[in-house]
């Protein structure tokens, strides 16, 4: 059974030309020629006074080879790439379906250039309008490699319980494309408190990340999204952000809620639980055997996907960076091995197993 | 083995009397006759324009008979009341020492008129001084039925990894007092989104609440709280907001953090899961088995103690209220049940034993 990675990020040529032509977030900047170009895509880390802002970016952000050569590293057959935040939420409105055109035409190319390996995720042009929206799905469905779509929270700009999007959860479930919900913007910086910079970007990425996904999702289903769309099929970032922790809680909320629950009776309501064994897929980037078997029983274990995250959190050594396994692809490994003890195809099927079917990668 | 309840609220006498005085948020106030007084402890139930703003704020709010029935009612033997949020956030600097004084007192009093049946955690004068806040715990620690003390997430105002609070911290370990840790403000408003209000209290309460806390016990531990004060005993409500499924991602982020790691290199750091472990207790008010087994893997089976939140969450149909088992209290019973199956003694321990072991009840 082959290993499958299917959260891993590619700024691909096209998006890198713009990033770097950029003067503000995101973008792509050397501030100290001795340091090197600089990615910045969080508000946060422009604030920084430091000229080592942001993150260095390195090959692995742009390069398919850098790609491959991690992927042979790490014994990673298959790869499902997909644009890294903020995908093209910046993007003017007049510009955005163009670009997502040619972005997913990138992608599309390095997918054919090592066949049967690669896969992608396509990119939305969300601030141009949901018939462009619509339309590029419907294109990204006739490209060979395209297995589905990412996408951020934001939605077209008013979040995922937007009525607008209906028409995006219609064509996605007509044609059978999995939605990938990432992450970005977090939450405000204030709920960090003072002390926040003293702890790098510890709080935003462990704790804002996951919540901004967890509360997207919940809107969906607040909403009611998953009753009007029953076959919708939603791959969650980080093992859900919490969503599997908090499941019960929502759960208990609603039913102490007399409105909700009155339109529940009305319009026969699925629960949290029913969506996340029938829409909700789970990747593995959860970092831990705890958080890995929450997933487990939340979802299913035939629902889990096995993730990196590449290229964000390389090694701190760069010796490491040059030779041996990064920590947060082994850490990930080892969770789902340790969780799955002796069930060897329990543990093939989310290193690899469940993307191959989920996502038709015939491999 | 006693039922034992951990995490219920109640108003004494004296808090109730000024919040009736008070003309902003908390305060307790009749808008309509006809519906009665109403509780505003939340900024964004003052911002409702309906006349049934806040909660009704009945008996079981403030009259120590109501809570005896609720116990008598759900099988429950003995209740660790708490001071519902806000605590005394709100009070006047000079007046917080005097008000937490007969606050507690208050407490104690209806303690000692059910002997063996309730115990209390006592209210901190945060708005007055370090110094106060110091002299109330070693007051606290000589009344027969204080285990611990109750609080925030804003601590002295800056919030839980404020250098100030050690005094707070090295008296508490000294003493061998329990800090109950419960969230109160909650996120921004703006994170839920232009329809938040159409979703009731679902979004703040299951996902505001829990996240404020993961965020505060983050803090204390990247402050190096645990670090200092290696004994410090912390009682998390919710089943830790979500730490123990954020937990790997933490510890996987510091990791990946040069600056945090040459300071812990230096410092001894001791990691989330240690903490975890030796330093946190779980409230197992989480609605799930699947969150109770994972607050269990994180902290293990002698640190989880059974809570009702009550009077929170009331049922919603006024006949329920008026005889049957509430949903809040029941479906985290059935949670223990179906989480620790046949081990009667495991169940034993989280319903009541750890309980009076920890708090050393001697019931």
């Amino acid at each position: 059974m082959p290993t499958v990675d299917i959260h891993t990020h590619m700024y691909p040529p096209l998006l890198m030309s713009l990033l770097r032509a950029r003067q503000q977030i995101p973008y792509v900047r050397t501030f100290d020629a001795r340091i090197g170009p600089r990615l910045i895509i969080l508000p946060t880390e422009e604030a920084s006074t430091s000229t080592a802002k942001g993150r260095p970016i390195g090959p692995a952000y742009f390069d398919i080879s850098a790609k491959i050569a991690f992927m042979d590293r790490h014994g990673i057959d298959v790869s499902v790439l997909s644009l890294a935040n903020p995908w093209l939420d910046w993007v003017a409105s007049g510009e955005a379906a163009g670009v997502a055109r040619g972005v997913n035409d990138d992608m599309e190319g390095m997918c054919a250039g090592f066949e049967g390996r690669l896969f992608f995720f396509g990119t939305l042009p969300l601030s141009a309008s949901e018939e462009a929206v619509v339309g590029e799905v419907q294109r990204l469905k006739g490209l060979k490699h395209c297995r589905g779509v990412v996408m951020g929270t934001s939605g077209l700009g008013e979040g995922l319980d937007d009525a607008m999007l209906d028409a995006l959860w219609r064509v996605l479930e007509e044609e059978g494309m999995v939605l990938f919900l990432h992450p970005h913007y977090g939450l405000p910086d204030e709920v960090y408190g003072p002390r926040k910079s003293e702890y790098g970007h510890v709080l935003p990425l462990a704790m804002g990340f996951p919540l901004e996904t967890t509360i997207a999702v919940t809107r969906m289903l607040l909403s009611g999204v998953f009753d009007r769309f029953p076959k919708l099929q939603v791959l969650l970032a980080h093992s859900g952000g919490t969503l599997p922790f908090l499941a019960g809680r929502i759960e208990s909320c609603i039913a102490h809620d007399a409105h909700l629950m009155k339109q529940a009776a009305a319009g026969g309501r699925r629960d949290v639980w029913d969506v996340l064994k029938k829409n909700i897929y789970l990747d593995a980037v959860v970092y831990s055997q705890l958080g890995l078997k929450a997933a487990i029983e939340a979802s299913g274990k035939d629902r889990l996907m096995f993730g990196t995250d590449h290229p964000f959190f390389p090694p701190l050594e760069e010796e490491e960076e040059g030779g041996g396994e990064w920590l947060s692809v082994t850490s990930n490994v080892k969770a789902v091995r340790d969780a799955m003890g002796e069930r060897k195809e329990d543990v093939d099927g989310i290193l690899g197993g469940n993307a191959v079917r989920v996502l038709r990668l015939g491999v």
